[in-house]
């Protein structure tokens, strides 16, 4: 049992890790094409990495934040951010990009599992912690596009994301009232929701249109 | 005296009901115009109905938030925004926006009632409480257009509209001064505001306009 | 001693109201140009003037805010926009952007300078506390021009802004670490700082350019 912890606690760092340096490169490549500066890219890229979890603490008042308690994260996005500046070209964007979406993916899923669960420990209702599972991932991007005057990628897609957070959301908290232990849970969350995530991808499943002009 | 305060906790409900829904309504109608999919539809429909109360309360410090305390008005704002989707088409939109420009304007002026209320109670100087309740039946809309990328109708619309809960709110607060009872006060700066605003509507007034070019 | 502080209390007040004044006009003259109409121009003026320092504030949660302390900062906003509606013109503009430059530059030092210590006096690590610095006076101008729908100035005018207050804050730190009085930090970041931006504008620095294209 000690054994199984200690080997969640590496993974679910590793994620953690992992998806940041996603988040962080989706904010400095979207940064670039919106012709920023350097600030600006810095800027973006910490946006994207931390805003989604900002937000959930500040609506949640839950302090110290994320980067306050682990600001070897702010060091690294600071880190990434530059290497990318100093390395990355145009050509190299498109790569990225695809090889950003397994990151990506498990990000979603690890932290709608960590924002569902912090809410709910924090006494939310169910719908409102659901939610919160969904703002943490997804509000980062958001407002990574509304600073680079874009309409956010996460409203306009039509490729499920949000949707799969939300979902994997109502697993958590079904699982959590079975009381499954919380590394259990947490997995199956992170699992099905990038699941269904990377077969909504692969699939190139769409939401349901909404055909307003009819 | 018991029977007044009975009717009005309903009136009172019910103009939080319709306000609620006009306002998601406003948010469903421009996120089809921006083109959101159905996750972003969802998204702008939560922020216009419920952000200008949310920022509020951020500012003020004071929890839970309204929909943490009611969540069936997130159900219902979810129910109402699915059912839009379902059955709303273009042809749709003018007439509903014409039909909630009541239930617009009877929010405007209870947001405004409330906002400046709780603000006082939480001890705000009179302007920052008067503010308070301009915020709380304006921002939601506000943050509406930035995430649809466009400039808020709200401050560019020369249609008073944050200038009557302004004016409301002084009311507000120079009746309670007169320690006027509170539902007597609340009643009045609704039909004041709300008054104004739909005078405005029905005589074409127009904000003082800044001739910058000369 | 004494002497010192009473001067420098008063030199400290004169500076925030000059670099706020500097703010206020900025987002005035952002919203003209952007056709909003007198509410919009008022908002945006707000946002300018107290944005960053909200926005610092609601991180830290700390309360009560600045213009909850000091009402008489609104009134004055409130004031020099209508006086700006009044009496400025087009033609105006460009000169009054020049003039501004000055107590800009000087704000974006003083406000480093607040934040940095407020962040450090609520025990945030360093980098943080120095990211604090920069977002005080830098954030205003960010939430300026997202609300009027534009790429924020300060992420793309490749000429340092938020540089010079991040550098500053480091030095603000270092000689508070040296046990430096406060006042003598105070003004030493405050001099780097607006130093910093002065000559940047002076001989036309600009930030290291990405070229992302090659």
């Amino acid at each position: 049992m000690d054994t199984i912890n200690t080997w969640g606690m590496w993974l679910r760092h590793l994620l953690e890790v992992a998806a940041t340096m996603a988040f962080t490169l989706s904010g400095v490549m979207v940064a670039a094409r919106s012709r920023l500066d350097a600030v600006g890219v810095y800027a973006v890229a910490f946006l994207a990495a931390f805003g989604g979890g900002t937000l959930r603490d500040l609506l949640l008042d839950q302090r110290p934040f994320f980067w306050v308690r682990h600001v070897e994260y702010l060091w690294g996005v600071l880190a990434l951010a530059t290497a990318a500046m100093l390395f990355m070209r145009q050509r190299h964007f498109e790569p990225t990009e695809r090889i950003m979406q397994l990151p990506d993916a498990l990000g979603l899923g690890l932290f709608a599992a960590v924002g569902v669960d912090v809410a709910s420990s924090a006494g939310m209702p169910a719908l409102v912690a659901v939610l919160m599972g969904v703002v943490t991932p997804v509000f980062g991007g958001v407002l990574r596009d509304i600073v680079c005057n874009e309409i956010p990628t996460a409203f306009r897609d039509h490729r499920p994301y949000a949707l799969c957070a939300f979902i994997g959301g109502w697993v958590y908290l079904g699982l959590a009232g079975l009381s499954t232990p919380e590394w259990l849970a947490l997995s199956a969350t992170v699992t099905i929701t990038a699941g269904l995530r990377i077969l909504a991808l692969w699939r190139d499943w769409q939401l349901p249109l909404w055909r307003v002009e009819h």
